[in-house]
């Protein structure tokens, strides 16, 4: 593919915006097809770099893309306060904690399979929990300490890929595509409305709705803590990710509902109940926000990545780890427009692990309307 | 004072509005200066026209108050209606409930004081309870039913309140008042803020903070009562006004907490749990709004009207019953700008009550500067 190819990517959230920003510094003249650049799940999210405290057992190729990724992210960030705008990296590291002895069985399992994959993982106890983070509950009697996943500031982010997007020479067209747009190549970057856009994406792409809460420390109350606490409150997960001293961002919930972004009283609700166990300060906040987003959830938690028929691209599937994926996700789809391999961490994500199963990976452009 | 004299409102709430309206209609020239009318504790309220649900035992004077203004209610929406813009009136009536054996006690003690006073009480128990208001919940057992005590789209009366003034011919400077404006008359209510507007008023005015949710049933989920129910909950007041087939008003907290108006969490979630007692759907709701505003409270609970000087009228201290009181406090400033009595339910609400106790009530404009 020449460098000159014109680029279409459909979708400007956080993957969108990365892949066009990556495509037009290489030479690539990318146009970004989207309403509302820079809005959707990337928008709502907390902004965790988190494949380690975010992994499941069984997930092992998660955990190797997430860190393959995060192992970017120093890098991607640098390069993108250098092009104008800081994203607002956060290198506290995160602290996973328990409340309930279910909740801390299931830590210490995590602990235990972090430590079998040669994980650098700390457990910190007692006085030492205190010190580091006094704003802690006294529910809060452990922690594993994960000092390599970090944090993100989404909205600095977005508005920092918008900024580096344009100097790059990206363009944008403020409309939704209903088909997909002309161009040398297409890149499907549409997050949970991907699978509305391609035969091949039917049924592999559904929307994880996911509510979010935006916090902040009043005056004369603890401030937040200084790392993401990501915490397990009888059996349900949360997060706290801090945004500056007074703000902290909790989320998430997580409803299969379909198309729907409706904040639920019960979902607030419940996230502020389990936040106050880890953080009692909390009920003294003020709630500056409460928002949904749709994640785009794939069937193995993988994204999909690659080619679904020549001239169309893929990344989308990111599950909850699209801002985390966003460096590796560009790289790759970089190298897939320039004709060379991916990374290899990427390749269990290639779309084409789905050939033959339900709609995924088509050859031609007729298929297209049959499904 | 001649008809034609102009007329300086200082403050655009609900009470502001409806006495430009009333003067404006009979023939001053009315000027409301507020830097965005329509706005503040008027807008964030529920819009209960409740005085009989409302009361407290020994606060008599506020209920012969309240009720004197619902009665004139259906009058006053419907001439603002026939001046272009329908204000809501719900006339469905009110339910107060209980939850704990403890808040039946209550219920039982208001329902007594009711009686005493010869109020329309009906008490609804069981079978009847669920036919009326099928989403109430188990834990609601019996409920006084008071068909007198209204409701009101807090909201659309606000606009319906700006398109009258606007078709009488008020004018409006939208800027906030340091000091009071030039006029032949300065009628001062600006609520909450009414208190750094006249040494008379200080210490008399304060701010009490209420937070107030608005939530939507989404579909396949019970819609909201269709009368305006008050509960106590645990000894706390709730209140759930229904605004049209799907949508709700939760309110509302009270704190003395200054010119503060975040909405925190602790009193998002104390909504949620006691809402959730008397209305076990509203998890299922959607959680469109949360906002606060700012009551002001007198010392007594009854507002501040009258004159604090030749030339500068009050009527503010309305607390939670500014919206009930529109009607009944138009028609006593209107009294006061003609210079004839005000109507008799007024008088205990005159602030010549507080002459002499505090600063109310001076009689010249040097005082102002010395306090």
């Amino acid at each position: 593919m020449v460098r000159s190819s014109r680029v279409a990517v459909v979708g400007g959230g956080v993957i969108g915006l990365a892949c066009a920003w990556r495509a037009a510094a290489a030479g690539f003249a990318v146009t970004v097809h989207d309403p509302a650049p820079g809005s959707g799940a990337s928008w709502v999210a907390g902004g965790m770099l988190a494949p380690v405290t975010e992994v499941l057992p069984g997930e092992d190729d998660v955990l190797a893309l997430g860190a393959a990724s995060l192992d970017r992210w120093p890098g991607f960030a640098a390069e993108l306060a250098a092009a104008g705008t800081d994203p607002g990296l956060r290198t506290e590291g995160t602290l996973t904690v328990a409340v309930d002895p279910a909740d801390r069985a299931e830590l210490d399992r995590l602990g235990e399979h972090l430590a079998r994959l040669g994980r650098d993982v700390d457990v910190l106890r007692g006085r030492s929990l205190r010190l580091a983070e006094p704003s802690l509950g006294p529910a809060v009697r452990s922690a594993l300490s994960v000092p390599g996943d970090l944090a993100v500031d989404n909205r600095a982010l977005l508005a920092a890929l918008l900024a580096a997007c344009r100097t790059s020479g990206v363009e944008f067209e403020p409309s939704r595509c209903e088909t997909l747009p002309a161009a040398d190549v297409v890149l499907l970057a549409a997050g949970a409305h991907s699978g509305a856009l391609h035969a091949a994406l039917r049924g592999m792409i559904r929307p994880v709705k996911g509510e979010v809460l935006r916090l902040r420390a009043r005056r004369g109350v603890p401030p937040p803590p200084s790392r993401t606490v990501r915490a397990v409150v009888g059996g349900r997960h949360c997060y706290l990710v801090p945004r500056d001293r007074a703000r902290v961002v909790l989320g998430a919930t997580q409803y299969e509902v379909g198309f729907d972004t409706d904040v639920t009283a019960g979902g607030v609700r419940q996230l502020l109940d389990d936040a106050e166990r880890v953080l009692p300060a909390i009920g003294e906040y003020a709630l500056e926000e409460s928002s949904a987003g749709l994640r785009p959830g794939s069937p193995d938690n993988l994204p999909l990545i690659g080619s679904l028929e020549p001239g169309v691209l893929v990344a989308t599937g990111h599950s909850r780890n699209g801002i985390l994926l966003a460096p590796l996700t560009a790289e790759a789809v970089l190298a897939l427009l320039r004709g060379v391999p991916v990374p290899p961490e990427v390749v269990p994500a290639e779309v084409s692990r789905f050939a033959g199963r339900g709609n995924a990976v088509t050859h031609g452009r007729d298929e297209r309307s049959e499904a």
